[in-house]
């Protein structure tokens, strides 16, 4: 597939078909492509836990914050959530400049594996929004690793459509009577800037 | 190509064929590829100039700190220089979360050009190490626009080689003396993390 069309493909889903289960070799291979993502000062300061046993993905729900724009929508229902999580934890003993290029090196590395789960019929959705303690304790993590972004996975069970942004600007997203998502994007020419003339 | 071949192919270069510009179509196709991932609060408060003009990439090349772990190396020579520059700047009007969600936007988008970029035989290397007002003053850059990264592409002049981190952990990067640019990744064991057991 031509990257341009897995790009367009490669939506932010938040509805999964939980009874559908993600092989183990499928995630560790979705690592090893976070993995092969360029580094700031090639630190390489990120690690990966995999989680897919059901009680663990159980316990791990209820401590992610969903999708923002929506405040009436409390997250996937039962049968609806994702079925394995890919958790990215700072290694703070790997660390070798400031916790930005963690978020930076988070980027490349995400993009590359959400690319990857695209590709393979596989949806996902980034989650910032969690207490790292409480995530930290679930996964019995040593203090020296702060998770940072919590992957969810699966195969979707929702349709997403990426819009033009209206005139107005507006950003957020929204879901239509039919449970569509829709996505408003700024066009090119809205983010891209002329350069001085000589 | 199938996307791990096109991350594995997808290096960062620092000597290109300098003489060998890039279509303006081209340079823009790969915006639209950063454009199109995804962004947190759907923000897309990132925007992008073209710099091909060659007043102005000359302008631009001593504002620009190349290669820290290779102290001996001022950057690439006359000819070696990059074809283009994509100035990615972050535009506080639009900016709707910490700066640290700027830094996580700008790794997904520009993976998204750089994987478009390695598809059509351009490399690139991402440049953080500048000093942002004089970037900005070069561009003519209104204060609401802040340049985060610099992205320098071309048609590549050297042979990178990934290869495994040694025993003692080093991460820097090296060129060997045939000019071959070794970069060491850590192995897929080394950054999976495995979750407790139920």
């Amino acid at each position: 597939m031509a990257l341009a069309d897995l790009v367009a493909r490669t939506r932010t889903v938040r509805r999964f078909r939980e009874e559908v289960p993600l092989a183990p070799d499928l995630l560790e291979q979705l690592v090893d492509l976070a993995r092969l993502g360029g580094s700031a000062r090639n630190a390489q300061s990120l690690c990966y836990l995999i989680v897919t046993e059901p009680s663990l993905r159980a316990a791990l729900f209820p401590l992610l914050a969903w999708a923002g724009y929506l405040p009436d929508w409390p997250g996937p229902a039962a049968g609806e959530r994702p079925a394995a999580y890919i958790v990215c934890v700072l290694d703070r003993e790997r660390q070798r400049g400031p916790e930005s290029e963690a978020h930076f090196d988070l980027g490349i590395s995400t993009q590359n594996l959400l690319l990857g789960a695209a590709e393979r019929g596989v949806m996902g959705c980034r989650i910032g929004a969690f207490n790292a303690d409480r995530v930290r304790a679930l996964l019995q993590l040593d203090a020296r690793y702060q998770p940072m972004l919590v992957v969810a996975l699966g195969e979707p069970a929702e349709t997403v459509v990426v819009e033009t942004v209206r005139t107005d600007g507006d950003v957020r997203y929204w879901r239509d009577a039919d449970g569509v998502h829709h996505v408003p994007k700024r066009p090119l020419g809205d983010i891209l800037l002329a350069p001085p003339r000589p």
